[in-house]
């Protein structure tokens, strides 16, 4: 096999079907992806399904934590389960750079292969084009999902089923991944340990709808962090939102360098981050549970829907002040996921 | 709104919330894109799903016949249809260099809408990624697609069904979207007029299938050509094929650029050409279905199945010699589709 990406590994001629065998099948191997028809068949009781795409162009493609392909396969995952869905199908598509290393490329396939299998989904179908050097930076993964979604979970994706008392809930510490990239791309040279959060939460996802049916809403807090998930769900609702900044769970090494950097964690993209919205009831039950998930470890209740300053998301201020969270005006960090 | 594409759009905040409402929704119109979830929800009965997905790079983004977003959305819906689905929901993920005109943008969302609403499919879920000026060239597009397959129609993409003597049928003239693309690409100067064939192939397959139980396979001939879509279908195959070179439609303008350049138009990429193996006694019946529609009024038998020089595709040329065809071997035109 050749030691790098040539044009006509984008071709659909002999070198692409080579390096579909060598690299995609060899490591993705599942029995719908090796027919390699122009479309995979895949079975499917009566209901509904979930389907989202996701394109990545994270820089770097390597970073402390994952690597473009295990963001992707996370990325796409997250996004269905957010959704109440189960993840059962994978799409990978690639756009190379011309001149890309073969060595790298296929690292970056076998971290997609070992989360997808980690995760229970295959990766059934996918395409290859190359681009002239210059002509795009490396590496682009686009991965589309289906997953297959039961009657009762199919709102949780839609804030329909929210109720004023309702308890907010994260699974983790903030800003991890944003800060893992940015420490990666630009300022190695600051010694704290940094990891990227990413990784796939259908797992504990799943636990958590088996153990209650109080669950109104999830979302994964992605690029715009927190504040855009939250500012983006009040918007235009007839409740509001207030947390408690001090019980946001944020590493110490993260809010260090937000300080440093100027930058507020509760915007900071995150890629193993999942808002919960939860009725007041099941909230201690949820969290318990969530915790006993190595991904859920710093589990914690941060806020509650409000029957006050509807259409708007508040933060209680650790020194006693209020602060209104907005989404995320410009950009914060290009290429983050 | 802006003028032109800002990193910001591509931040999960406010510049892609707008983005979002002011182009993709407001031209993709549907009432599941309108709930912008995380991801789509969607209902099905019991049975098979056909999933698929392509990215696209080709350059120009506009060309004679076309432009990326229809091509997106035609080739996700061909690959659904040659494996004998009826194409039903499309996702739509944009990689946008910094920079890139909002003008643009929305003439090739305003191209997918058409396309889609006139193929009958609704683009359904959607991501958008922003990166620095230099680092894409312009636009990728990245189509998936999910298709509902009648189990009489499960193994068409595959070759299971083919037999000996059955024809091979193509519904029009072969080089068309190569030759457009180089000739927008490069040469200008020559004068013929080549449009693209770029077009939606899943009503053509539908009344095909519906006037027929014989359609034994099919595949879109696009990259590397139908030399390629044929040598990868006979390779390792009980059966031979032969084709007859002077059945083969090809225009005379893209013939001549082609002997200009010295490109094979077998090996040219189409992106509205279909290939059937049908059984033999319906051959007559299929040719005459498709030729009434407008995608195949040159619409031709060219070849047929042969016991004799298995695994091997063979082309009897017109002076009455015989050649053979491979895989297309290197990389003939870069960013084709």
């Amino acid at each position: 096999m050749n030691d790098s990406i040539l044009l006509g590994h984008g071709s659909g001629g002999t070198l692409s079907h080579d390096l579909i065998q060598d690299i995609f099948v060899k490591h993705f191997d599942n029995p719908t992806l090796s027919q390699q028809t122009d479309s995979a068949i895949l079975k499917h009781d009566e209901g509904s399904l979930s389907f989202t795409t996701d394109s990545f162009v994270v820089d770097p493609i390597f970073f402390p934590g994952g690597d473009i392909g295990k963001l992707a396969v996370c990325g796409t995952i997250n996004d269905l389960a957010v959704s109440g869905a189960t993840p059962k199908f994978l799409s990978a598509s690639f756009i190379i750079e011309e001149g890309f290393s073969m060595k790298m490329l296929e690292e970056i396939v076998i971290s997609m292969a070992a989360e997808a299998k980690k995760a229970g989904v295959n990766i059934v179908t996918g395409d290859t084009k190359v681009v002239h050097r210059g002509q795009c930076d490396k590496l682009f993964i686009n991965t589309s999902g289906i997953g297959f979604i039961e009657d009762k979970n199919k709102s949780i994706g839609t804030a329909e089923k929210i109720r004023v008392d309702d308890k907010i809930i994260i699974n983790g510490t903030l800003g991890d991944h944003g800060m893992a990239i940015l420490k990666a791309r630009e300022f190695n040279r600051f010694k704290a340990p940094i990891q990227s959060d990413c990784a796939c939460l259908n797992k504990l996802i799943t636990e958590v709808l088996q153990i209650s049916d109080q669950i109104h809403f999830m979302r994964d807090a992605t690029r715009g962090g927190l504040a855009t998930v939250l500012s983006e769900l009040v918007k235009s609702r007839a409740f509001g939102i207030e947390l408690s900044e001090n019980q946001i769970p944020i590493r110490d090494e993260v809010r260090a360098m937000c300080e440093l950097m100027g930058f507020d964690p509760l915007y900071v993209a995150n890629e193993g981050i999942v808002v919960m919205v939860v009725g007041k009831d099941d909230a201690d039950i949820v969290l318990q549970t969530m915790r006993k998930n190595k991904l859920a470890k710093k589990a914690s209740i941060i806020g509650e829907i409000t029957a006050d300053h509807m259409g708007k998301a508040w933060v209680k201020t650790e020194i006693g002040g209020r602060r209104i969270m907005d989404m995320l005006a410009g950009e914060q960090l290009p290429r983050i996921c």
